[in-house]
């Protein structure tokens, strides 16, 4: 199966597209999309959709894995990156793509096995995961990354959770 | 010129379009679209976005006037809300439409001159302004009407802002 993970917002979206074949995972496509500040916020919200609908219909997406926004931030930041991560949802439903929804505690239990695990923790378990010579950079990046693991590992022992209302 | 006002949500999404001609309002389309609940909130977006993408097309729009989101309001719902707010910017933005956002309290002094007015004398102000015979129904019709108001004074007076960042 081939997913794509996210880790949404406005200014930078990771994102990361790996295959997941016997057990086996590869990284296809990986980085972080920007938009630049001082932008107006419909013209940035465009830009991140235009990206993702274009994404999807490049790779024979099964499934979209995205994160789960936090409650403690703060309610502007919060509200901002809702916004961005909406457009995101909207070009997975757009291509008929199922999208599931994980926390990062979910992501670490996932990957390293332990939801209390340290973020370098994660890291290292993506790189060596996917095969990758060093850890994807910025932390948005391998976070998207983690995300599609921890939905491949999910799925399997059916642990995944559904976009929920 | 003819603005869309829109009162974003996921349940429900007001909007109004209207016209405004030699300082007479006319209400050319005004409702409130619904997402029924217990759907996955891809798919409402997705729903949301479709119809606003049909409504952009059906009329010929010069701007959207869309609410600012309340930062006082539980973050969960917020960001909530945010995603469906983001689908309805994105729609604009694909149709080149100039999308414009106001506070509650810039509605309110733009459609009744004072900017604490009750939601009641915001709405019969609406009502007379557009020439109907009753208040429109539910809130979030009204409120998306006054919100298309407010545009078309505040574009006059130079007091319209842009969408933020």
């Amino acid at each position: 199966m081939v997913i794509l993970g996210v880790d949404p917002g406005i200014a930078s979206v990771g994102y990361g597209v790996v295959s997941y074949e016997k057990n086996r995972f590869t990284a296809l496509e990986y980085d972080t999309f920007r938009t630049p500040a001082g932008q107006q916020l419909s013209e940035r919200l465009l830009q991140i959709f235009n990206f993702f609908e274009q994404l999807v219909r490049r790779y024979p997406i099964d499934a979209m894995s995205v994160e789960e926004l936090f409650f403690n931030t703060n309610v502007s930041t919060a509200i901002h990156v809702g916004h961005g991560r909406g457009v995101v949802l909207l070009a997975g439903a757009k291509a008929g793509v199922p999208v599931f929804e994980y926390t990062p505690m979910q992501v670490k239990q996932a990957v390293v096995g332990y939801g209390r695990a340290e973020k370098k923790q994660v890291q290292q378990m993506t790189r060596m995961l996917l095969h990758l010579k060093e850890v994807p950079r910025p932390d948005d990046t391998a976070d998207a990354l983690a995300l599609a693991i921890c939905h491949a590992h999910a799925s399997g022992s059916r642990l995944c959770t559904l976009s929920p209302r």
